[in-house]
């Protein structure tokens, strides 16, 4: 028996929405981080890019429209970028905190690619909120232009793209020569790259694939015992916001399946969390789950906080 | 006796300017690293990032102006980016090729750091030019700015940075774990995120480190037998230009060093190659450098061309 592997999923939250918010945030992300590290885990570290990969089209894209010589930078590119934008402070700020803390160990930041199916229905059907809050004026342009927008919880519009499921994460084995050599590993970034294979050709495509899907997908390849899904509450509820709410510490693949069929849980939000984590159950024997706060993983693994969903 | 351990610096023409340059660009180069990874060796390939750092750093400008919640991204966070936006092109395309070949070798791209000393002169005297070429109006607004600009080489002005030394490659022995399990790793793109340790802080600085000198560095901490330098140019040339020109196929690090003397090497061109070079020669012995064209290599490697400087 080696030591227990953990895949962590970090939240929005967990890195902030511009370079002074994500420098900030890291650090506290960082803290939670090496307390696990402590625990004598190894772990693998995956993080979304919503806001950061639609930032960075959004910069893109304004070059596209102001000078001849660049075109449109595809989505793929921009989630590539948001890998080194992200990974870059993610890794330092753990790198520092393990040094303060007196601990060697190795941490590094793989570029990474998740396949996806190029039939897969979601294609037809953008539902991914991108990047910034939009007027409805931006977005009717956006829509006059093919550029799918959708109006975000009263919030504001987004642009919208399609979310696919990862099939395949391209480079398990550099994760996980790495996490073997005793590195933490930052990987899947936005969920990974989005490519389809054509005959051996990875071609990037216009999707971002949900963090918590592609995060469940790298355990189960891993053959991790714990996924962590780190988000803005400390235990998944069901009747939430009623008066007979009810905080969930445990939860069976099979109360799971029961509560999504009652629509317990909200769509774009705590529902493709439970999703991957039944997945991840289902991938096999001893399989689990947590999700809670940030600040709150390191309690949770010992069993003291959080939801966890497990066969 | 292991195989023989090979780094390659990928030069501007190798990459293009643009994605729709890189995406046609990559694919030559993809031929000419797979030819190499046929002989048997060991490869980690390292490459510029010039015109998509400068690219990526205007767009991430343009946003810091044109909306209040973005402030500017700092040159290092524009690097890692860079990293992600060439990486995955060049990857795939040498998975591609290696695929089409029928060849099983892993690829691996690692975001990755080179560090500098703080007191490094070349922070007084930023000499290094990055990104598109600027009319003398937007060149002037940049120095009013505090952005710092040169006329380059008659063909308009650009944008220059600090180009300070490198020290230490921060993610060695990521790089030396991936290779030793057979991977072909592409790391130190644009020279590296350029960093300053503070006290176990790795804070980027605003600088490019020359590809090449972080090259000849990551050769000679990774023991590698050959660094290829790869250029516009077959071979090197004394006299350039000149009615005795004279292309040389052999160069001890004594006589590069009487040419260096006499001024044989333009500035910001072929010295910085030669220079780097003699720093790998004299890291250690057997150490040879080859300078040639990128479809030059193999038969560079085997000796038939190109320009070999070794001690």
């Amino acid at each position: 028996m080696g030591k227990k592997k953990v895949v962590i999923a970090l939240g929005g939250n967990a890195l902030g929405n511009n370079i002074k918010e994500q420098k900030e945030a890291v650090e506290k992300t960082a803290k939670v981080i090496v307390d696990l590290a402590k625990q004598d885990l190894d772990i693998v570290i995956t993080h979304g890019n919503g806001p950061q990969v639609g930032m960075i089209q959004n910069a893109m894209d304004g070059l596209a429209t102001n000078y001849d010589n660049y075109m449109e930078t595809p989505l793929p590119t921009c989630v590539a970028m948001s890998q080194g934008y992200i990974g870059i402070d993610l890794q330092n700020a753990i790198k520092y905190e393990l040094h303060r803390q007196g601990m060697d160990v190795k941490v590094s930041t793989i570029l990474s690619q998740v396949e996806v199916d190029k039939n897969d229905e979601a294609f037809k059907n953008p539902t991914k909120p991108i990047g910034r809050f939009l007027t409805e004026e931006e977005a009717k342009k956006n829509q006059e232009n093919g550029i799918p927008c959708m109006e975000d919880a009263g919030r504001g519009y987004r642009i919208v793209v399609a979310s696919p499921m990862p099939k395949k994460i391209r480079e398990l084995l550099t994760i996980k020569t790495l996490v073997d050599a005793g590195h933490i590993v930052i990987t899947c970034g936005g969920g990974g790259i989005p490519v389809v294979d054509d005959g051996g050709h990875l071609n990037g495509v216009n999707a971002v694939i949900d963090k918590d899907n592609a995060s469940s997908l790298l355990a189960a390849e891993l053959n991790a015992d714990f996924l962590i899904i780190l988000t803005a509450v400390e235990k998944v509820a069901i009747n939430f916001g009623k008066e007979n709410q009810e905080w969930l510490s445990d939860l069976t693949v099979e109360q799971a399946k029961e509560y999504i069929a009652q629509e317990q849980f909200a769509k774009g939000s705590m529902l493709p969390k439970i999703e991957a984590a039944i997945r991840f159950a289902e991938s096999g024997d001893g399989r689990r789950t947590l999700i809670t706060l940030l600040d709150k993983a390191a309690a949770g693994i010992a069993g003291e906080t959080g939801t966890v969903i497990h066969k």
